[in-house]
């Protein structure tokens, strides 16, 4: 058994020639698991449903290579928002089983899946939302074979109530709760599972609110299409086949470049005049920008929280350039907002890089 | 006479209490010649309005400040857009009549103003229109008292025709002048001033065409509430009083962080870890960033081309991190759209630093 | 002394050519007050200054005709947003000593205007708030010189606390008020000034919350660069000069055509083929359109409270058609956003009509 | 066999229970042709693929009730944007084998369905490309079994080139096509099949330019993931059975309610207090609007052609407005440009209404 990224390229979002392309390399039946971590060029704004459309394009891709049974083994994270220096692209995550495949030195790159049962709409914001996600984890732990120390980065997708205000009343009793506030409720949970949060701080009054509480290595993201929560989990296993590692570390605000090469240098990259000078080694990039609540960036006002663009597009575009002049790529999955899951405006790197 | 470079802040585009203040250290009648580059947070979608706003306000501080006469001697280049790592400012350039100033040992920061008269409709758009530019150039050397060879950067600004087609139809014969086709036009007449570019190349069919054809000191705006050609001229002029100086360079491409700094150190600045080590010194910094027509960055394709944002905020907004991460500051001028004025796809950084 | 509603036309928000040109007709001596209502085809996006800008350019036309003291007797009201069938423009109004003036046979219109102290934040968005704008209301009752049931319409302006997260928690305790809560706050005080609305219900609670509450005869906008109240009163007065009347009424819903009709009925116009036939005699058209809080409308989900397009977007778009169909112009001051104003969804109109 | 026009309710572009449930209504194997015309509330800026998404999904209901071959006798047209009152939904014609259906007294409603091959990139934009579209609005007549006189009203999807600039240049020569100009050319050719426009006048040189010429009954839309011509052709056939007719009028401009009343009372609706009397007889609207292109009305400017928003989201809206006010639905099909559809800044209402 064996891990595998492959990166795959999309036309648009429904274009799945690349991927089906990819797909074909593995033999179906020796695929015990498959994750889809992708960007769609979707505006990004209310009623953008490119995400939705991407997962359905992908999940047919998926049925035509290996049928129902293969979805079944399979997770579907997609994101919108490809602003500035990125292109839309994916990564088709597959766990092989080949037999024959050495095993690491140290460790290799192993991921787990897991999926919640369904929320029930008064629970999505509170701390039961929250045990639910500390549980979905542990259960990616238990999937991918680690312990809490071999855990690289957990992905994770939570629930929002609807954005129809009439029904999202009914739904969470007369209280709305927002994208930002599930990714918080998420992200506490996943610092439990990952033993980086106290669970006697995870109550009600601390959501979005200390926000000096933080997991250390979680992403976080939310959908309304979901009502549950899916947990992708990268982690480091010790005599895992393959030569690839997760290597997962904060930045200190939006301009910390100096931050991401020292996470990429700790990933076993070498740096070269501020930049990798062995980028095909990179395998996989993921970033979580975040902007201190104020608005304010290295003590001045910015307008990334008071502009007519949701701040999010305004991150991911700013991230662009500095990931791109480092690694010299527009392939990277930016997404922004980074509440409990870093100290307020900080950020989280992760790359999967292939060891020398 | 001594050139001063002040910043100063806006709590909104009609914000103009920094400035007064900023303006009251100096006494109106010893300020020869003024200048206003300063970027507004409007949203920089069709009827955003704000820099006008920001020019009318601007224009009563200095009224308030030294009268019509005042007014007279004074620039104002306004720009919208602050997308991402940026924060809305503006510059005040002042040329102050301090006879005991003691002159620079070598060169010293001094600027020059000019407006061209009033464009017809019909010249807009075309090689006679290129030619005003350039004349306009000259004589912002002129009113700079300085060549060719010490020119740092020259600042245009340059009218399109009217956003309304019905309009714009009667006053252009037929054809529609856009903003981008406006300042290919002005990109190449201040080339012709500046001895980059040979008049005889400037052809109404090399305007956005010959994109091989370029200046190199010159980055160009364009405002449909214009109807003349207005110069900002930056130079280095010998002997001239004060330890500012202006340098500028091109850059390849969007990401080209190390182009950057290779300008910052000949520029005189201290590089230490990727970063500018001594930031106070850097007074000014305006970047002008563009794009490949086929929208793609270092191979792959981007969406900034092909997205529901101006492909400018785009640029603007990947920009502000890479120059954020190396100068450590969110107060820089960027634009984008450097048709004419670089290779494609290349960027023009500039920055005036206080001298060691 | 008779009151003068004119129409000007703005080429842009900072035009004020054709508002000069009207002002010329009134010498500004005899000018005992002044109003501006108009519209600016601002984008109406966060980040559009169109008003602030509008608004100052109309202040220096005004101050240009009659100086400080003119300027000091004028109230302006300035409004962005001309989706759909719009034409941007502005109405002024005059109340003009004109001793020789025939008194109206019966009533005829008069305003009043009134201004409020400066709020301090932790009073806006609370019962004081809304006891300030019914004191206020009562001051321009007062200023016209005439009773509640006199009153056709109060214009009513109101503060909102800062749309930057970290001054507004200053601000307001740790609560921001939002435009729409401003709004409400604005209404029920209203309503209470002109005995529509019993003071005893105007509690905290009852802010944009219980929605069968409301006042019958006003319309509210709210602004953030504003810290006070402001009143713009129309009203009817028995003996007034002129022969101009205010009529308005209100309508079920957004769709509610016949319920236009029947207030232009009303307000004395001759309707044909479901049309005002003698459109001239509309001197000045008024609408404040709502939706219900669900988002539906005839029993439909709409997308208008779903959208990247803000509601009111979607409301001044929709009516714009229906009232142009009926009045057969561009020409109509539509603003949106009824919450206290009338029953849930329903929508207000007035219109001031030449008495034949 | 008889035509069946049922309305069905999406909750979102991807959902499709409604339309699975009126499917179930309708034996597969009896089915002779399925049409499908919806709208999508995707916010139809650019990378807005709800269009695309809607379709895949109806595409898998469609297949799930029929399979491969029940698809293959569907046509789907698909459009966005839902602005205003205007809610998402579809209808779904289905030509049903009913043998023993009656034939209707006079004439009743059928439809054609045809496909044109693939057009070659040099062809779009050009005469060629019209002449294909006449050719498959006589296919879609053949396949109705229909005459010019009978047609109600013939809908056109027509291919653009893309909207990459650089791959639009090599797809077309060096031109891009825009949506409106594919358009234009579309609505020649319909207006050549249909007999109201000479195909002589035809040439490269009319394509939105000489606005005089026109079809009459003919509604075009343009689509960039197509690259053949589409017919969708509704018409009224002597003998066929069914209580269905329909019937397309012209609109002077874009408030002209007064011509909508008209078509709705020569469809056979009764009008009273201005609306429509009868409602549930009006089956299904169509509509398509349009603006003068110097973008005044009435005589007066609009910021229509010039805003943030697409000229056609305002057009949309601003037509829901009025439309619903008549009918008392916000359930209406309405799209926006009518180049070569009418006369210029015109309209066109169309539609099906159950014969009492």
């Amino acid at each position: 058994m064996s891990v595998h990224v492959v990166r795959y390229e999309t036309a648009h979002p429904g274009d799945t020639s690349d991927l089906s392309e990819q797909l074909a390399a593995f033999p179906a039946n020796r695929m015990r698991k498959v994750a889809l971590l992708a960007k769609t060029e979707g505006n990004s704004d209310v009623n953008d449903f490119s995400r939705q459309y991407g997962m359905l394009s992908a999940r047919l891709a998926l049925l035509a290579h290996g049928g129902e049974k293969l979805v079944e083994r399979s997770s579907f994270l997609f994101s919108t928002g490809c602003e500035g220096a990125m292109t839309p692209f994916g990564y088709l995550f597959v766990d092989l089983d080949d037999e024959g495949a050495p095993a690491a030195s140290g460790e290799a790159l192993v991921f787990g899946r897991a999926r919640s049962r369904s929320l029930r709409s008064e629970e999505i914001g509170t701390p039961q939302h929250s045990d639910i996600v500390a549980e979905t984890v542990k259960a990616a732990m238990t999937d991918a074979g680690v312990g809490q120390d071999e855990v690289g980065l957990a992905i994770v997708k939570t629930p929002v109530t609807s954005h129809i205000p009439a029904i999202a009343k009914k739904k969470a009793g007369n209280k709305r709760i927002t994208s930002a506030f599930s990714k918080a409720v998420g992200a506490l949970g996943a610092g439990v599972a990952l033993g980086e949060v106290d669970r006697a701080m995870v109550v009600q009054e601390a959501f979005d609110r200390d926000h000096t509480l933080h997991a250390r290595r979680a992403i976080v993201f939310s959908g309304s299409e979901l009502d549950c929560v899916e947990i992708l989990l990268l982690a480091n296993k010790r005599g895992a086949a393959g030569n690839l590692r997760v290597h997962a570390g904060h930045l200190v605000d939006l301009l910390d470049a100096e931050g991401i090469r020292r996470v990429l240098a700790e990933a076993g990259c070498r740096i070269e005049s501020c930049a990798v000078a062995d980028p095909d080694r990179v395998v996989a990039i993921l970033l979580k920008v975040g902007l201190d609540p104020s608005g304010a960036l290295r003590g001045s006002r910015t307008t990334m929280r008071t502009s007519h663009l949701d701040t999010d597009k305004h991150l991911r575009a700013t991230m662009s350039g500095i990931i791109g002049s480092i690694v010299g790529t527009t392939h990277a999955f930016i997404s922004a907002n980074t509440v409990h899951q870093t100290a307020p405006g900080g950020g989280i790197c992760a790359f999967i890089v292939r060891q020398g």
